[in-house]
């Protein structure tokens, strides 16, 4: 998906620039870009995550997405884990959100993190890096140096740092030195783009200020959005819903099954399509633009090239057949139940499992359907009576029109 | 001057809450010197000094004479000089009054400064530290944690903090960060006490509260007033006017000649006198209360200790017998004029002086106003016109009731 053709600057700034909310700032960016292919030295793009919650779903590969894009057209993306700030955490116990973790933890962590990145990232454009490699080496006095570059009126522009002060809730000194760590991480990168969603532009534009005070070119910072979840609505032409996000259960995670993915993507509305397409897929702008005209081909495609990213192409292959084999003719049902039998390791005649499924009351009621053509197993008509589903399998049984049950065999138990 | 018998808890507390503003918690201090009466283990008694204005008057020796009085009592007096804050400075350039300080400037100020404050502190009961002890061994993450133990409110409870904030003027974040700085330094020294100027409570009490943070008992905070000026008015029953200084003009310098000294003691009111007495005597309550019936005394006695403290005893002794002699029956003139002459090594005659200090337009004039008895030499009537002032010397001259000037004979430079 990678152009074969390196891109002009021109065009390489239209596909950045898909989907983000801010860019600060927009010119500086495309003076880079050219820059970057007369010189051939590629930019270091920079995007920051603390090192404690590594079970990723679609929402937080917005921004990996975009590195991708970068590292697609030959930029370099640094992804750097704030482990400093990680392992202090907040010491006053305060907030229950920021324990401090050991170095031990944040490896293990950062290695849940590497698994689940490269899956977005091209490994071999990315530096991982760790902000204690110079922040452990910071002595007190540098760090006295660095908070002499800001000030508080700054600061407390910051938006949850005035609230909470002017709402007399505590905001701990300590808090104030984070986003100037943040910033100061820029320094130590060179980064020379900073991206980052949009509740995090205020420490984004501190790294600007602070690569300014320490003699480099100022960062250009992009936001991106927050992804909202799979279950938001069309309201007056715009979406409307929460972020996705674990705990509502408005996810798709990465390490779902191939099937699970797929599936969610297509029961998505068409508007909420478009808008993940936007932000989560590879393609470029004229890519994209040639699918408008097919929602549910846009659809499939979507679905196919995520799971092609957590999984293989292969394996998004036969999941896009799969579905198509299955559902070509007719909408996917809202919920499907689910059904789980232990079944003899000979497997279970087809008679059986539709009773058992509770699609017919009985096994004769079955065979008849059965014969009439009312019967579909994974989408496809089944008129013979002696089929038999093997164990273990999972399979979505039809009967009818309104009749639909996913049922699962298992073996007994060794 | 120090007490020849121990003196009671009480009598200890008597004596050093004499002249104080404040004290957090007086009972605590109470307590404290129980325990040490008890335990025989002394007071830590800190002050801090930034290691900038070495030059020293008055108004700085009312907390060294606090300290003095500690140490009297068999405490310990550790003087803190800031030099890590020193030798960062305001990098921001902001701030003119505290340019960065390099290693050896902060050396030689030390010195200058002990030079000082040994002659009101006894060195034998005196730690001399730089907080850079602890302070450059610090980590940023040590900072971050320190940091972490208090919380902007608080911190803009300080006036100028919040005057500066309210009225958007800056405060660099680096400014937050050094009254926990100064806080830990009494964490690192064990404080138990710390002295300091009224205009310094907000720190000293941060300190208290860092103290019970790191595990150690807080420490009592003792605040003493500013030394207001020579110049103080009494208004109302109260001494109003500017804080001793030497820009000013209305100070009195540690490194003044011992006549300067003892003469400016003795030209301020008796109401300045007594309240000078209570916070830059080492004399005991009792002996204080002695003098209360005879002011000349008093602040001849103010004089001399004061003198003593900065000289010796002898010239202290000497300064006020010379003093008494010239000035018993007269009152001293405001200001007396000087003149610097080179004389002959053989000395001047008295009729050349007086012509040339120009009290007088003519030898001859001189002559007559010396056999007239109308010439005192340092307060005594002199008639003798062959008497020669000898050089080196300085020297007294009055002529009748106004004529009056101090004339200083210097041999040629070699």
């Amino acid at each position: 998906m990678s152009p074969s053709q390196p891109l002009s600057p021109e065009a390489q700034l239209a596909l950045l620039e898909r989907g983000t909310v801010q860019i600060h700032q927009r010119a500086e960016l495309a003076e880079r870009l050219v820059q970057a292919a007369r010189t051939g030295r590629p930019l270091r793009v920079k995007t920051g995550y603390d090192p404690t919650a590594p079970d990723l779903h679609l929402g937080h590969t917005v921004t990996l997405t975009k590195m991708r894009q970068f590292q697609d057209l030959g930029h370099i993306a640094v992804f750097l884990i704030g482990d400093f700030t990680g392992r202090i955490g907040d010491p006053t116990g305060k907030k229950s959100t920021r324990p401090a973790l050991t170095k031990e933890q944040v490896l293990e962590n950062a290695e849940t993190y590497k698994r689940q990145v490269f899956k977005v990232l091209d490994p071999e454009r990315t530096e991982v890096r760790f902000n204690s490699e110079w922040m452990d080496a910071m002595t007190a006095a540098d760090l006295v140096r660095l908070a002499s570059h800001y000030n508080l009126a700054r600061l407390m522009e910051r938006e949850d740092f005035r609230s909470r002060y002017q709402n007399n809730e505590p905001v701990s000194v300590h808090e104030l030195l984070y986003p100037l760590v943040q910033a100061y991480d820029s320094v130590a990168l060179q980064a020379d783009v900073e991206l980052g969603g949009t509740d995090q532009i205020f420490n984004l534009l501190v790294g600007r200020e602070i690569q300014r005070d320490y003699g480099q070119p100022p960062q250009v910072v992009m936001t991106l959005p927050l992804l909202v979840g799979t279950d938001a609505r069309l309201e007056d032409g715009s979406l409307v819903g929460d972020k996705m996000s674990k705990s509502l259960g408005n996810y798709i995670g990465i390490n779902e099954p191939p099937e699970s993915i797929f599936g969610k993507v297509m029961s998505i509305s068409d508007p909420l399509m478009w808008h993940y397409t936007e932000l989560l897929s590879r393609r470029t702008n004229e890519e994209l633009a040639s699918l408008k005209g097919d929602p549910l081909r846009a659809k499939k495609e979507l679905g196919q090239e995520l799971v092609a990213r957590f999984y293989s192409a292969e394996v998004a292959a036969e999941v896009r057949t799969a579905f198509e084999r299955r559902f070509s003719q007719h909408q996917l049902p809202d919920e499907i139940p689910e059904v789980t039998l232990v079944a003899p390791p000979e497997g279970l005649p087809l008679p059986s499992a539709l009773k058992e499924a509770g699609l017919v009351s009985t096994t004769s009621d079955a065979r008849r359907n059965i014969t009439q053509g009312a019967v579909k197993v994974d989408g496809e008509k089944v008129t013979a009576v002696e089929r038999v589903l093997a164990t273990p399998g999972c399979y979505l049984l039809q009967k009818g029109k309104l009749g639909i049950c996913r049922l699962r065999l298992t073996p007994a138990s060794e």
